[in-house]
């Protein structure tokens, strides 16, 4: 019998390389350069091939996998979003998807924290007055480089899934007071407690009846939410004009959440003390001139959410278990169902 | 009777100036400027006094409190440390020394966590990178801008008081596995556990024999000790050499302890993955051409472990508060025994 072929866009990291390169049942044809797979190179070679290991740069879509042909399987997508793929030229076909949506919460959790500390304790704005030398001449004073502190905060969720819960449960020792968080279901009580916080914690954890409370009682507002007709640019004007002078605003879900233009305003207005963003409208085309970037009081990182070595290493490992699992139509790890 | 004079060498927050100005039974000489007191002004004004409420930038030698005269009862210093202060001068004179010390173990815990994580994700670099308008040109893929991650860690103290355990208690829920810690009494467990972690938490943390071990087995080192001979680059080229090749280096304590060149070095060779300082030798004098600077994978901040709005709030107070307990001869918030 002809070996089955499985198409990787990407060379992987070390366990999950060896994982796939144990397969000597596959013949493994695989992109191997550091650039994103070319599209051409994908179409050519997605040719009779029973599984393809697909990155978020990689469209799937109907001329995909009506090129790749009947035989084709499976879709192993390593991410956790699956925007890029057209699920109903999959479901038609009864093509299988998988991808990794779990296990990147602790490393966005972890990049959450990050970013309130820096946006309350000006984390950009104090490292850009070193890189300046402006440090020699800076004289101290009481108020010199201050910024609101975690402890005593109200702490408001705008989403509240498994990464919102994780940064939570961060946040407690912080010594909060207490949380609000508004789900596509205000006031009522989140549908999936991961971490059992609602019931243990010794603080109040509420649902916000609306957008209005949620911005008007928040120090520490996270952005964690889809991003869906209704919340796109639900984070605007209005909203920073509810906020509280000291409060930071983090968004580590998806830039359009967030009306930049709006930002930029409420940071220039002092409506709002700062700001924390992974992600941003209209990113990655942020040129240097980019309004935001001369906002001092806003720290922008380059989508680094789950960007860590051991997220990224387990990405790795269970998109090829999912591309495997595929192809001999087992469990996979995480499966969307089409 | 005439009104006994205190001087402050500083405006002061709104509380703690109240505080102050509500005591109609007292001169006050209050220096007016946002810069540093002038050494002049204070000398001259010191004449007389009965209590002086200074800052970390105002020297308190045996020349300020002999000039002051005998009716001299009391140095309030707005401050953490007391280096400014030359202890024996008031000894002699049984002169008392109040002090700040607790309140901004939040803040700067806050600040020793921030830093962590930007040393981790890298993120001066991150945010260098967008400010320069890279974001549109970096290709993703698997291993872009990826760093460890908190979970699983071995977290290394060198010293281990209040400040230190205060960040163990925040670090806990992001996952790590071991903590070691190095006093100066090595191999014995410390003598405060001011929050009850060492009993309760369900890792170990237990006392590391020695610094070769500290810097062998730590994946993040908290430099949180006091600066004395025997700490000064304790921190150097054989104790970087020792480190692991992802660890990171945190340093909220006093710069000299750790030897900046063999930090240079250390990441030039990248025998260490990065650092987060909020200190370093010769601070506040790093000029924009300083080595330190040109490390990526470096983040330096202005020495703001305190720098929070409710921290310097409450240090002001607790100053004024020891100023007055000194004149009346009641107990302080924090005394320094002499």
């Amino acid at each position: 019998m002809a070996k089955r072929k499985v198409v990787v866009t990407r060379q992987l990291i070390d366990e999950a390389q060896e994982l796939l390169d144990g397969r000597s049942d596959l013949e493994i044809v695989q992109w191997q350069s550091e650039k994103p797979c070319e599209r051409s190179w994908l179409i050519d070679n997605a040719k009779g091939a029973s599984g393809i290991l697909l990155m978020l740069t990689d469209k799937c879509d109907e001329e995909l996998v009506s090129t790749a042909g009947d035989q084709l399987k499976v879709i192993a997508s390593f991410s956790v979003g699956t925007d890029h793929v057209e699920r109903d030229a999959l479901k038609k076909r009864n093509i299988r998807l998988g991808y990794t949506p779990k296990c990147l919460t602790d490393a966005v959790a972890d990049l959450t924290i990050m970013l309130i500390l820096m946006a309350q304790r000006r984390g950009g704005e104090a490292m850009g007055k070193v890189l300046a030398g402006e440090w020699p001449q800076m004289p101290w004073h009481p108020l010199l480089m201050t910024g609101p502190q975690i402890s005593k905060s109200t702490v408001g969720f705008l989403g509240f899934g498994r990464i919102g819960q994780a940064t939570l449960k961060r946040l407690l020792p912080f010594g909060i007071s207490r949380v609000i968080y508004l789900t596509s279901k205000p006031g009522q009580p989140v549908k999936d407690d991961h971490y059992g916080l609602t019931k243990q914690t010794e603080i109040p954890i509420e649902p916000a009846k609306n957008w209005e409370q949620l911005a008007s009682e928040s120090d520490i507002l996270i952005v964690g939410c889809a991003l869906t007709p209704s919340t796109k640019h639900l984070v605007n004007a209005d909203f920073f004009a509810r906020m509280k002078k000291l409060a930071v605003i983090i968004n580590v879900a998806r830039g359009p959440i967030i009306d930049t233009n709006a930002l930029v305003d409420a940071l220039d207005k002092e409506q709002i003390f700062g700001a924390g963003l992974d992600v941003i409208e209209n990113e990655p085309n942020i040129q240097a001139d980019h309004p935001i970037l001369k906002q001092p009081r806003c720290v922008l990182v380059p989508h680094i959410g789950s960007a860590t070595i051991a997220t990224r290493e387990q990405m790795a490992t269970e998109s090829v278990k999912n591309l495997l699992a595929g192809l001999s139509g087992e469990a996979m790890v995480n499966e969307v169902e089409l």
